[in-house]
């Protein structure tokens, strides 16, 4: 077996005094006053083995990988008809999602682009009793930690600003692909964006994408199949319009945010998240994407 | 010269009785309801004669008609300025108009579009101490009729169904293009498209831009050059997608709503307005654009 | 009556000694080795009276401007079955002419963007007993000048370097909007742009535009009919994604070419040419969009 | 261990006589003639046991599943300077391949597009000392068997009805993204489309990308984190606008053709190869895909 903590402390170390880490992100300031030097890496094997370096026991905004966990949560409320609101292909786009929303009538490419995201956020205020309480609920079950919550600074300045996601959900609306008014949809939405974990806690709440929907407590919350279709979502569109070279560099299934966070999987084998806040061109943590590169090249462990 | 009175009555009896009249447009419950037979024509010489047929005074919503108006009153105010914050390109577009807006960084391709129309109306917001009386009040007194006005019942329905402006408002809000806050500005401007007037107020209100900017009461609002290039944007945008086929097949500046109302100008010579709910599919009243050409043909009065 | 020749020597005179004068067309040598100082104007009235400044006389290259030369052509031959093949709509969309094929299924959007004008070229090829030499005979009897000629080396190098055309002329193929082979299409297309003439030829062979389609040797080409649409494409897609600009910066009917030709006309009034090889950052001549602008404002002469 | 002849015989068994089979290529008559029914499967684990069932002996027109012989050839020859001239991202948009060409300035998406493929042929013709030998003998070497040969007939008619290919290349000729002229990479190209294959001969050539790049005759012909990179673009990209979906349903790294035929393989198990000609509307074998569905539910094998 190989030493994985020697690994991650190589790479760590490799990485952690890199000049360039890209651009925290600054749209709003509760993500734009933190350290770009902050670097963390949980790793997690499938025996439940644990491995950590650097800053993974700092929370942070998780962002966008938050939409694994709606969509996970919406599936198994829904089942197969999540899939008459929108569609499973890549975006591969990085100029005009709206437009996409335009020529596709309203059904977004896929659950984690921003549109498709919202259509999620929509299914469940529809279905949840308390949709609020009952996301946090469901991510805390999974990650087996009752400590994990909303930053509610950051979901008030997410909506101050947001928006482009007012301006897809208002789009959405009038393709008739919205339930709710975008308002209640929104809310959901930026507080569910607004999550912070750890990478530890991250880890943890992602070991059921790597053992066939089983967590950390031995419940099953998805049967195997939809984990492989989770799973195939996030390959091909986990990393906005940088999906094709995540699969391409690193060749795993995975999500990343513009917190800075990623998470990442080998199903049967093992679970990894990481976090270095700035970002490259692309939205996706810079150094973060180098180390999961070097982890894959390191141990030769991919799914292709 | 040539009579005029006959010509419009010809016109008015062959196309009175004509089956296919187009769709009324049916988003809102107020526009539904208009009876397809309507049909009138109304038109002014610069001498000041006028010739009336059908039901010229029966008001209708003009709708997009009034993005004339109100890009007048912000040229009037911020005369060239206003060229910062949108172009003067047709769109020729049917399919995409968020993504124009995506691709060209938030600047809309010209004041006819609704994005366009949108940052006329941030614009009037504001520059106007009370926008809403302001803007009436100017049309008011371009057509010399004090009675015109706002229908609320219209401007409640454009509000709690237009999801489509709310997405370009945001849109436009996301690239800094919007000064007021998304609510106030589409207060404004589905206000603004649910002014009512008959065709003849609409003739009186657009003799200045056949008469080098000066109204029927001899008051000079804009310049000859600033009513010259408003001229030239009606007949380069002034009927959505179809504004070519329109220069095509009538030659004259003019505009469209969907309420059914179309007015054209021949400067220096005339004004004329027609009204017929029913539209074409690209969303122009379908006799009105059959009066039209039919008149430019029996007049040969054409700019080209 | 205005003084016409000291307008224009005006004109001439303030622009002359422009330092920026754009930059020449460097796509094939032929275009690249013209002097950039280069300015003439040429106007004649309805009347017949002419007026002439500066390289007036000098031979150019008309490139786009021949689009107009050929429409006309096909009209006369085979009037309005030629839209169904074509549409008249402005593109105003500089980012992407074949994806507008693409999305109109090979319909070009109208006869001025290079695939209409080569389902124009099409029609020529098509119809003439002999194209070329039918389609020089038609210009020089226009012109009322047996000396105008292609510029066989411009044609030679359009074809060696034109890959744009081969690609647009493909992808009408694959739509079946092309009858005749590729090659055969661009030959002849390639020397349709390569016809050369000088502000003056150009001047009398557009005289036909402003006169209801009887050009100066009083013969009747096209109906007046033919002619006011001509006009109105002119005016809504004469002058690439600039057409709005034109139409609102100088309100004539025109077209451009990228030889740094321009010719612009007033129904009923006046032809005016103007040649300086330069050009704006959107392919038209930069000192001829002032010249004319300049020309309309002094003059106060406008189709709005 | 599984009972793999059962499994593929079952599964046979449940399609062959499906009525809604989709609809055969029919954009050259080569294509066209072949009879529906026909439905054959090839698998073969790694270690060297094979099952088949059905037309697995029949050869067929491989189509765009050469892409990945010539991607894999031109990787060999020159590593990862390929990359300098298209991008690894999937496509997911049917609607506009020669807009994206534009809109990226002629870099291809990726490299199993049409574009992308044609700078494949670009390269390989470059090269290559005589690139269809060299191509067809390279295929010829991976499935261990000489007889494998291009259909000339395939091949000529490809090139007279191409006309959407001669508009890619030329397209990206115009973007100086093309070294050899238009017409000799393209003859190159249709010949590699036309290489005619049954499944058995298929399976083995692919068995490298199950086995770190060793083929069946145990020599190592590219590097294991080359074979890892073309898996991961074959997952992304190598089903049109499908990708999304073949990922989400069966899982697996693939590529299919408009002749018919899937190739589809798990890493350190196996490779399967399906053909059936019909078509779904997104071109993919209507059959293949359920066939490959089935397989991946019945035995559970995934890359997820």
């Amino acid at each position: 077996m190989q030493d994985f903590q020697q690994i991650i402390n190589t790479i760590h170390t490799d990485l952690k005094n890199e000049i360039d880490r890209g651009l925290v992100a600054n749209y709003i300031p509760e993500l734009s006053h933190i350290d770009a030097k902050n670097f963390g890496i949980h790793l997690k094997l499938i025996s439940g083995e644990s491995f950590s370096v650097g800053e993974s026991h700092v929370p942070f905004s998780i962002q966008s990988i938050s939409k694994v966990f709606a969509l996970s949560k919406a599936f198994q409320l829904q089942g197969d008809a999540l899939w008459k609101r929108m569609d499973v292909e890549p975006s591969g786009d990085p100029f005009n999602q709206l437009s996409l929303l335009e020529l596709e009538n309203g059904i977004p490419r896929n659950p984690f682009i921003n549109s498709g995201a919202i259509v999620i956020a929509d299914i469940l205020v529809s279905q949840l009793e308390n949709p609020k309480e009952d996301l946090i609920q469901f991510v805390r079950d999974l990650a087996n930690d009752q400590t994990i919550d909303y930053n509610l600074e950051v979901a008030a300045s997410e909506k101050a600003t947001g928006f482009n996601n007012f301006a897809a959900a208002n789009l959405l609306k009038s393709f008739r692909n919205l339930e709710n008014d975008v308002d209640t949809v929104l809310d959901f939405y930026f507080h569910q964006c607004a999550i912070e974990m750890n990478c530890e806690q991250l880890t943890n709440a992602f070991y059921l994408f790597a053992n066939h929907g089983t967590c950390l407590q031995n419940k099953q919350w998805l049967s195997a199949s939809q984990i492989k279709r989770i799973n195939a979502i996030m390959l091909t569109c986990g990393f906005y319009d940088e999906a094709g070279e995540f699969a391409f560099e690193v060749g795993l299934p995975g999500k990343s945010g513009v917190g800075g966070g990623i998470v990442a999987l080998l199903p049967n084998n093992l679970v990894i998240s990481t976090w270095s806040p700035g970002l490259n061109p692309r939205g996706n943590s810079k150094i973060g994407m180098q180390a999961l590169e070097a982890f894959t090249t390191k141990t030769k462990l991919s799914i292709f």
